[in-house]
């Protein structure tokens, strides 16, 4: 069916008008209406020329409208938005770029990237742009026809930068119509609802990651040492249900601890009990791995014999231990340099499949900055507040849980058969 | 040894004064510096007569002190403090009581019980008051000597009750010197300590108090039902886990919901998802209850054939479910007189060793202001706030578990082997 | 424009299918999508016959659809779900009644309501419902054209029972367009989110309820008085903002703790310091009232000469207080019949323009579940949890806070110029 | 008073013993019972061989004691532990100490400080540690009869680190007898307890801070600004209320966005309205200040003309923002290498008098473990764990809020009077 164009505002005469099309899932996905929201906050005005919607679960539907606004600002905050819905201008015009004034410094227009699959169109064609990460930017190289996003740190002085938001395509994900663990709608599972079905169904995307050589990532807050689930993410490291296993100094240097002395935070595993004079214990784990140089060498010499560090080491996990401003010591593997940390994390989240976060919000957020939209994301906290924040990814491929970390690690090791 | 008097202030010779002794590990214990704070706080002044501290484990301690005041409210309000800590008046005075003016009405300066055990001194012999619950009164029957704790609400018109300080003993518990699941010193176990091991722990003490024909309480929360946690419940009760149940009307509807409809607050137990329109559900639960005329009588029509409220009367467990203004329905055997169901409350707690409140407030608070001291309880919940408000009892009695609840109760049911 | 109708199905001939027509903001206010969703995941399927999208904020659109199922039931289970988003069956049958089989038992078919503008048909017209509350059933008097919203218990034998779907019309309410203060989307404002304006907007929204003699409802937890904020509840009900009040025993006990003796639970309110022994204080002020006779009369004998039950008496505030399982003495004017305790709020919430619910998760929920959808709420607690579940009411009329209620009810104070 | 030594262990003879004395507000401050409960925990013995008890609120207690062990490390372990209470051996030994064996390496027997005052014994005096540190080593400087507190990563090959327990004495702060804002026991005050006067006398303890010379330290989170706080700390800055700040890169990104741009996290600060993509805002602000250069520089260029980050800069603030892994740009302000930055934190809380901890839980536990003991520490957050977590210091001049925020802060500038 077609539409008759109408002009939606009498004055749309001196308006700056711009067309644009949207395909796919677009009312089952809630594209649609969300689009129509964006023009309306923003203060422009809308005119839908056509629109065809999918009768059944399996067609998709396909709009086209014009948008208008009362100066170039104004619709390009519009059009950028509208963008990350997967909106594309029907004017197929290549993408601008303008030259970084200096070393880690942007021109002021500057496209700021979404976590979702980008294009960029170059002479003329789309060109996949590469890594895909949310509040980067996207450097051009117009010679080889090549795009990347990068972190604005990393930017120098004359690299080609996309501005504004003619040929710029985004690819949302589109909602899945079968029911999937990770499909809850970015909302949490509150602690009040069945969890036990969604660690079963995680294990199994886990199990079919692993046969497939797939890559997980397990972001750790130290809660999983002190609270005792430290060897169950030992075993699952073990077992090869983790590729990649990021962290701080406290997941290590209470690893170590739980490993050398027997407690956690000076709390004894095996009881619970608190030693008295125990909040030192951490300190002499911290000092028997600088003495022995690193967590490697603390493995080599006999010195650590289990526990999670010692199954990353001794399994080839790729283990990321970045610094904070609150640590001890640090143990000597941790980075202390915040850039090198963010590269560091940044080249081992590369082909992951999964993310499981679990009781650490730094680390976590730090992660989730970092991933593509399609990687599928776990978070897990006993508050409320982080899940929130951790599964709010404007994405359908993140669960958040709200639940206990110990016995959820021990569920999910059990659900894992290790 | 024998300290010489010494007045604690020059002023003292128009004071009021009263001698007090402590004994016990009043030092292990802490209750000698709570004594000198309540007695400073009040605006009284001390004078220490004799101390012998305790050189062992094992030995007790004693202290008597003079107590000054100024007025004579003054001195009963810090007597009355000191006695919740185990003060004894050393003037022997028999307990005074007197008439109260109206059913339901005290005198004014009457005394308000705490959940220890208590005696008074009726013709010069300590007499033990009946029932033990905070925040009650005491009744004299002194031709029969006898002496009983009792609602404000339940004391007729002319009781003989009791005034004062004179002629009461509290007596605290003490300071166990053994670790023991209970002996967190009314302090809770956070999300991130190990927890696994206290469920152990619990479960030893649980299958300890089956063994010898004791009487352990369960409170239980709708989210047991709606987590999916139920049928582990119901397997406790089944083994005899569980002599008295005490909950609400929408742990009976859901349970009830999940039994012939498989939902739970509309969600499918068996895979989390909402079922469109399953929250009018547990409407249709309650009418089915409510046409065959109550849970036994659906039970016995054959309508329930499992779930918690099934094992309950198949078992003949107490159970005693008590309304809300917040109910829909309700289920017939949900008692809506709330005077009532704190009678049948109290008659149900008697002789209870150990009590167990997970995910429910409301349900938790009541019964736990109806405990004696000596009870065991173990209150279960993720948010802290609620768990430092059950658990914070004044007591060694107490132990609170920041966890998910849906997680507890099938861990606690693996470690009781159902 | 028209669309051909196509079938979704090539089984289509031998199911069951009703044509159903939806009308008004359904793009933009996400009612189509959640149609489609719903049709698919109760197992059903949908033919689009016509769709008219509106091109302006200000145009509604409009569907046309047919819905197939394999069973009756299946259909029936979709037809009621549909309703609720506004769904209008083509057929325009009257409703359908069953005779109630016992006093407060119902047909099995019952029609179980939403808190949403009802209408059912009868004798070929549309007829309004009486009362519109959630989960409650509709009876209807044919003769005399009249049909209402009662509680399941209040049903009599032989009543006419609405039962299926047919003839029966709800109307969801609408997405506004322009910002107001309650008309974020269920969803809640966090801790970490600016709530001066919104508490501004709220003092405004009141005073022009005021102003109009529109009906403020209060629901008030006893943390607003533990906390100090007391007096600017108080003030505000004097100041004629507040016309109805409900609340528990605690907050009617723990406000005359605080005229009497500048105490609550015991903690002076002045200085914030715990009073030793101050825990008997509220048994104190129980009596005091108990032997007044009620509120009114320590209002009337001069016992009672300020705070939010003084003001309450004094202003004529419609004040239901409604007993718990928890509560001490209780205070006279206490309801402790839960059947009659909701019989006095269902009567009390009619005409409520505005209602606040501060701290209290029982009272609050108990309230929420009797109001109207078109009735403004705001629900204020520091538990993000409690918000969630008070402002989760499907509607775009509720506002969650995520604050501390003493400094809301302070700021709220000094918005509203009191 | 004197008491006959007494074994408690007939097989004392072939034990390990070593005399202690304790002297203060021993029983009082609770450290005798504290201290019984230590030898005993840690399997330990102790035999009181003296005990005089002060008898009025301004006396002091005295014990001597000998405790025995079965082993050297269990006596030492006992000791060490003895010693954060304060017990002195009465064996007047000299510090021991060994030789760093590398850089950054401590000798195994190494003494883990508190954060309280400390001596070491050297020559046969006591000489005062310099700096005071919670899990830091002290090295020795016998020559020049120096002693300081140094973090385990900058000790330096042959350093002479003091070891085991001799010639080490902690004094521990005492309970003082009057109210005090920060003395509740390192406790923390509820959402439902009053905490106006609190804020107040917080105010009022700022007030005299800022009037006699003294620092005031406050950790901010970026909650401030996002609530829209950020005016109200700016102005108790520009009234010099604030000596040194601590924060990250996101309150300074997001301060710098709401001066700019309006928003935070793109939701206006003026209306609360999310702004449709205001999530790149922040990249935007960044980007400014790296283009200017620092933000020293954008106050200078004009292009900072107010905010917090413009009034520390403008007022000599001293400013230490330190990065995380998780942040975006960052401004060219935050230090990356948390080894400088904790440096620069440990010189700027020298000599800080007061430290507001504000919805921050990385930046305020870094600075929490740098404070002594004297400090007055106010944590502000709304999540009780946190709070928690931050007031759990073991001393008395801990005082922490569970609250809102921006409701906090307002509350603060009005009670400040600017």
């Amino acid at each position: 069916m077609k539409l008759r164009p109408t002009t939606t505002d009498a004055a749309a005469a001196n308006r700056l008008t711009e067309e644009i099309t949207l395909e796919g899932h677009i009312i089952d996905s809630w594209i649609l209406p969300k689009v129509f929201d964006a023009v309306m906050d923003l203060g422009g005005s809308f005119e839908l020329l056509e629109i065809r919607v999918g009768r059944r679960k399996d067609e998709t539907s396909f709009a086209r409208l014009n948008v208008s606004a009362e100066s170039e600002s104004q619709l390009g905050r519009i059009l950028t938005t509208l963008q990350d819905h997967g909106a594309v201008m029907a004017s197929q015009n290549d993408v601008r770029t303008e030259p970084a004034p200096a070393n880690g410094v942007l021109p002021d227009d500057f496209y700021s990237t979404t976590h979702m699959p980008t294009q960029v169109r170059l002479g003329g064609k789309w060109v996949e742009v590469q890594n895909t990460e949310m509040d980067l930017i996207i450097t051009v190289d117009r010679e080889q026809s090549l795009a990347r996003m990068v972190p604005m740190a990393d930017v120098h002085q004359g690299d080609a930068v996309v501005v504004g938001y003619n040929g710029i395509r985004v690819i949302p994900p589109q909602r899945s119509r079968h029911h999937e663990v990770f499909s809850f709608m970015a909302s949490e599972v509150s602690s009040e609802r069945p969890k036990r079905r969604v660690i079963e169904e995680l294990a199994r995307e886990m199990s079919q990651t692993r046969a497939r050589g797939g890559k997980i990532l397990v972001v750790a807050g130290p809660a999983i040492v002190h609270s005792g689930a430290g060897p169950y993410l030992a075993r699952m490291i073990r077992a090869g249900f983790v590729q990649v296993l990021f962290g701080g100094n406290a997941i290590a240097a209470h690893d170590v601890e739980s490993v050398l002395l027997g407690t956690s935070l000076g709390v004894t595993l095996r009881s619970g009990q608190q030693v008295e004079g125990g909040h030192r214990h951490h300190m002499f784990a911290i000092n028997a791995v600088r003495k022995a140089g690193s967590l490697r060498q603390a493995v080599e010499s006999g010195l650590l014999r289990e526990g999670i560090m010692f199954e990353c080491i001794k399994n080839n996990v790729e283990l990321v231990l970045t610094g904070s401003v609150r640590d001890d010591g640090p143990i000597p593997d941790v980075i202390l340099d915040m850039a090198e940390a963010q590269r560091r994390m940044r080249e081992a989240v590369k082909g992951v499949d999964i993310a499981l976060m679990i009781a650490t919000m730094l680390h976590s957020i730090a992660t989730g900055n970092m991933l593509p939209a399609s990687v599928k994301v776990a978070a897990v906290d006993i508050n409320p507040a982080v899940v929130t924040k951790l599964a709010d990814r404007g994405t359908f491929q993140a669960l958040g849980l709200v639940t206990d970390a110990e016995l959820f690690v021990r569920e999910l090791a059990s659900a894992l058969g290790v």
